[in-house]
């Protein structure tokens, strides 16, 4: 009888449980921690400059009642009113969330009505794709190029567009400033909301700063994370967006999770408010510019001449295309038996076309070995 | 043009999102902050013996690069194999979830077909109906008294079951040794699943401890959390069962928030690991006892003297029942003006009905105080 019970989980589960698949990341870093594995598969940063001490010292400083007790689902104040003052919102246009990927589940649950379709570039993160396959979304994925998103490409139908518009995940491209104005009016002229993830805005090592979407138009929901900037454990990140959206937004979370650890948040608060992160984060510059550099190099030294790329100014991911009868899924079991790994670019796609590309994350491997590792992909290409 | 988009959110809510209201208990804390306040609405623990000291203490030595990495969806795995060894179970029957109460929403996401029939208490805890309405559920409240959960008036059809058999939220109520075994009889008869949430087990003042549900049968999907023996702002619950129940819920945990913080997973290991959680609960019993004991005693006191109470043998809530023609929405609303509040027992109906009743926190106010806000309600009455 027991075991009857045991074995009718799978007819249990409810429909949208079908949509649910183990990320083929996250499958493959399990492997990543074998000895000698060069792993460009996971979007991680360089942990040896995660500020571990400055963390510690912080919390000693911080670890009160207040900081150990239930807290307020939109997040801790102090935090909220530094991101309302940084962007020029009010303080009711802010909610905190447990990472950005909180964010993506929200806006999944409060704006996708099953069978609408949302929006993409083509490619576009995966994790974003497996939030809103679950409440039902279909997609509409537009081609970007080394200037970003294909504005002119974009239908004038949809739920909301959701763009990376700088240092795209995973083609490291970014939406030129040209670009930046084009989606803007095209957001006008169709009434559409868009959802600006910005992950690594921060990261950049090349050419000028362009303003986020988010700063030419303020109906733009627009994503941030202390992921990539302090330390992704933490998991904090900042929605900044309409006060009638955070509203809804945050009656989900409280039925979600109540709210975010309010002593992370406090360390990302002290943190960003003395200043530590912005000198921080020119270290974090430095460092990947120059693991980008050994890895734009390596490709091109080791990768077949015809190889395509497009070289990031700033950010985390090298996406490269190789030819078009190359198959990056099967060459992929080839790398994982020699102890190096990336992501097959059909992940990145809402429909899992495209095989002759890959993602190739250069922050968290060391220059030294960034080389050794392409070289190992390029004896099984 | 930029007005128009910025009016239209509410039309762009998906219809999940009609299902989703501010908690009664969230608007009224914001109330609670004004000095002289005496809340006991939260369910908040008492702030002043969280051990800020020990998890200070404790950081200082973890804080390192694998507590600030992206970590796996899964959970920390030393704290995974704890639990697993507590209940005598194996580590792949063991999630980390951020807090008990996303245990409660992956449980809906996995779970609930919309228009299904989930069983609970009536009454019962209300983020628990939060969640789950989300996601189309439908509710069937069966009565329960001093003696927990009326299990030979459950109904045998329904998605699962589910009851906080233990100190329960709000009535105060345990599930006796009989019904434990009856309800684990009714359970395998009709094939239901049953959830059941332990946040307060650990809380007892009086009588012996009785088995969990999960101690008497391997299938009853468990809930713990540390927000009640350590602190909440860590956002740190467990969730134990079958495997392949487990394995759905990670794929559904991925795509919200990717896992929960390593560092707080790890400074809940380091102090249960070291015995540290298990000394501090001792402490947290008597408190709470002496805070029960103060409440009951007021109630007796000040209330009028066929006022019905369950007093409770642990937990953090005191639950009254009042003449069936009081009305506990009207008189805490004459309450807050006299600056005491707690929470009408309506909330915690699927259904919304039965206004009189009330349930009182006792752990969140020192017993001097205590008497004082039931002396404020009972001038109200």
């Amino acid at each position: 009888m027991k075991d009857t019970l045991s074995l009718t989980w799978e007819n249990r589960f409810a429909s949208r449980a079908d949509h649910m698949k183990s990320s083929a990341i996250r499958e493959l870093l399990k492997l990543a921690e074998l000895p000698d594995f060069i792993s460009f598969a996971g979007g991680f940063p360089a942990p040896e400059f995660f500020p571990a001490k400055e963390i510690a010292a912080t919390i000693d400083g911080i670890c009160d009642s207040q900081s150990l007790q239930y807290g307020p689902t939109e997040g801790y104040r102090p935090l909220r009113e530094l991101w309302a003052q940084r962007l020029g919102r009010k303080v009711e246009e802010v909610l905190i969330t447990t990472g950005s990927q909180q964010a993506l589940d929200l806006l999944g649950k409060v704006l996708v009505e099953p069978g609408s379709t949302v929006l993409v570039e083509n490619p576009t993160y995966l994790a974003a794709l497996q939030a809103w396959r679950v409440y039902g979304a279909k997609f509409h994925g537009t081609e970007l190029d080394q200037d970003g998103l294909q504005v002119d490409k974009l239908p004038d139908q949809g739920q909301f567009l959701y763009t990376i518009p700088t240092f795209q995940n995973p083609s490291g491209a970014t939406l030129s400033l040209e670009r930046r104005h084009a989606l803007i009016e095209w957001s006008e002229r169709n009434q559409m909301p868009i959802i600006e993830d910005d992950p690594y805005g921060a990261l950049r090592f090349d050419g000028e700063a362009l303003p986020r979407l988010v700063d030419l138009d303020p109906h733009v929901v627009h994503l941030s994370t202390y992921s990539k900037t302090l330390a992704p454990s933490l998991r904090v990140g900042v929605l900044v967006g309409p006060a009638q959206l955070i509203c809804k937004l945050v009656q989900a979370k409280q039925a979600t999770d109540l709210h975010t650890s309010t002593l992370n948040q406090r360390i990302a608060f002290e943190l960003d408010s003395n200043g530590y992160i912005e000198k921080h984060v020119q270290d974090l510059r430095r460092v990947y510019k120059e693991r980008r550099d050994a890895m734009v190099a390596a490709v091109r030294k080791h990768f077949p001449p015809h190889t395509k790329m497009i070289v990031p100014q700033g950010g985390m991911f090298l996406w490269v295309t190789m030819d078009p009868d190359f198959n990056s899924v099967a060459c992929l079991e080839r790398c994982v038996a020699h102890k190096v790994a990336y992501v097959p670019g059909n992940n990145f796609h809402p429909y899992g076309v495209d095989l002759h590309t890959m993602r190739l994350n250069f922050s968290n491997t060391q220059p030294e070995m960034i080389e050794e590792g392409i070289r190992r992909i390029a004896e099984e290409l």
